[in-house]
């Protein structure tokens, strides 16, 4: 991970925004631009220097993971240790703080460690996020791990298909998947792992349960691995035994919004033209109403990041966005379907990471 | 869950803080007043009534899971809502919000939404939790489900130990402990798994990895699992092969300190006590400097919690606390030792809810 380069881009975001200093605790900030792991530590930046505190646990691991700052162990708190060395910089008048990630018992917390004259102006509430834009445009060691993560829950699902049968409980499913990702080197899963079977399948978050797997019906199975940190999110929807006219033409119409969704994947095209790619095939086959989600959202070492792939979202698509393309429709008490896949955005189109197979599996 | 009874007890502080509602956003506390688990809620409470805002995804688990205040669907943000409400009921001139669960963001959110002449002094940062405290205090029904999460790590450990041999990668033990939790019927794990083998358990913290179990050497195994919303924590320390008379003896001293702090709990104890407790013994035994932690902490919905039980905490124990005596000594590149048992306050002093064995045992 180069994370000289990604400083050197916050450098410049920074003096546009009028500061000389920066602040970062939010730990999945703090790790894309250090590559620290620990749970405890922050982060600060300036426009030539960049220093990282954290605790006495962390000696030998900060010394190992981190080169892009240097690293100062501290014996309180970390975000307290890295304001005060901020205010101690020369040149550095004004250092801004993510209000998004900062509670308001921290905030007080910094400014009472403060000289009593930098109070009140020398902490700034950052206006719009400077990390997160960066982290939408994944680089190419990121994308290879995201395409390892992705490539690891298509290998899973291959297998959890030899696995699923009538009568197992939703939960069995899961721990199966779980158990095989944990031995394929997964630190853990990005989410709780959805298994919603029969009617279950109708609610779009339906952590597997007690529910035993149907004779007859669809099994929506959501999940992800963490791989070195990045996140891996798909979801499929199989049939167990032989689906109904009207449940297959419902799994039709899903996977050719989902097929649209990543068609109008590319460069330059807007989050809400490529929601309403996948919307409209919805729409037209009458089912508007069953889809009541967006229809994705950006994913690296968070699983949830920015950009989301909604109806009014004005946001361009740029090369090296990783999204997700998840059109589903739920049908109360009666079954739901989704389709999932990771696609990484080219100045030509969409690249599917998850390539495992979409057409309707009958189990 | 007596709700109602935690509604009352919670206006009672309310009225003591010389406030008239309460705004909760932390999902843990909401969930302990109100019964509700989804993922996007706020509570508004006042004096005399209190309603639960969240949005069109939770309506029937909403009406399932909420019986001690009225429930409002909402399509935008469930806090600013409950924010707007609470300004609008009579008499209520002042309403407290947790500082420590609050981004700077959110609040300037809430105030932003407020008819400007409420602006400036309606929302009031507590000068001290309010929910917390009565977390501490686990009632009947929350022993009871700590217990039996408490249970189910004791009978995972048992099963465990017929699985771990010599040559197992510490993940591979991770999976199997994780996916045995799962066929028992818990939710998720409490935190990562921690299997830490040979040289490794002088890790405090060391996640299971591909390191493989030595032939011989310690093994430190610390885990939870989470059963209907509650937490199980629990460490046990093996040995795969024959320990050195040193081995032996460091693991004596910390079973004795371990032992020593599980006797001092008791109501009317205070944390300090018991901290000093356990580490007595360790210092007595030389290792004073090993022990780089402190003795526990207070668990329930969440993993940790108040109390800690440390040096410095002069908070006395109330019979209905749980809290974990974890005592543990790191010596690096040689080995590390911890013991752990969960402990429920009683009058007449701790009730060990984790009954594994803690006598040495050679593998």
């Amino acid at each position: 991970m180069d994370h000289f380069r990604r400083i050197g881009q916050l450098r410049r975001r920074l003096t546009k925004a009028g500061l000389q200093g920066l602040l970062v605790t939010y730990l999945p900030d703090l790790r894309y631009l250090s590559g620290f792991t620990g749970s405890s530590a922050a982060l600060a930046i300036t426009r030539r220097t960049a220093r990282l505190f954290t605790d006495g646990r962390y000696i030998a691991q900060a010394a190992e993971e981190v080169s892009v700052a240097e690293v100062q162990i501290v014996s309180s708190s970390p975000a307290v240790a890295a304001v005060q060395w901020l205010a101690a910089q020369p040149g550095v008048e004004c250092a801004g703080f993510d209000p998004t990630q900062t509670t308001v018992a921290n905030l007080a917390r910094y400014k009472a460690a403060l000289p009593s004259h930098l109070r009140r102006n020398f902490l700034a509430a950052l206006a719009a996020p400077l990390v997160a834009p960066l982290r939408q445009i994944k680089d190419d060691d990121e994308l290879a791990l995201l395409s390892q993560a992705a490539l690891a829950g298509c290998k899973l699902f291959e297998g959890i298909l030899e696995f699923i049968r009538p009568g197992l409980a939703e939960f069995e499913v899961a721990a199966e998947l779980e158990h095989q990702a944990r031995l394929l080197g997964a630190e853990g899963m990005s989410f709780g792992t959805i298994v919603a079977s029969g009617p279950r399948s109708a609610l779009p978050h339906g952590h597997a349960s007690a529910a035993k797997l149907p004779r007859r019906g669809f099994v929506t199975l959501d999940f992800g691995v963490i791989l070195k940190g990045y996140c891996s999110d798909m979801t499929r929807t199989v049939y167990l035994g032989k689906p109904k006219a009207d449940e297959r033409a419902a799994y039709e119409a899903v996977l050719e919004a989902q097929q649209a969704g990543v068609a109008a994947v590319s460069a330059g095209a807007s989050c809400a033209e490529v929601d309403e790619a996948a919307r409209g095939v919805l729409r037209r086959a009458g089912l508007a109403e069953a889809f009541t989600h967006s229809t994705g959202h950006g994913l690296g070492l968070e699983i949830h990041e920015a950009p989301r792939i909604g109806a009014n979202e004005s946001t361009r698509l740029q090369a090296g966005m990783v999204i997700t393309i998840e059109p589903g429709i739920y049908l109360a008490d009666r079954f739901g379907i989704r389709i999932e896949d990771m696609v990484a955005v080219t100045q030509n189109g969409g690249q599917v990471l998850t390539p495992a197979p979409k057409a309707l599996i009958e189990l």
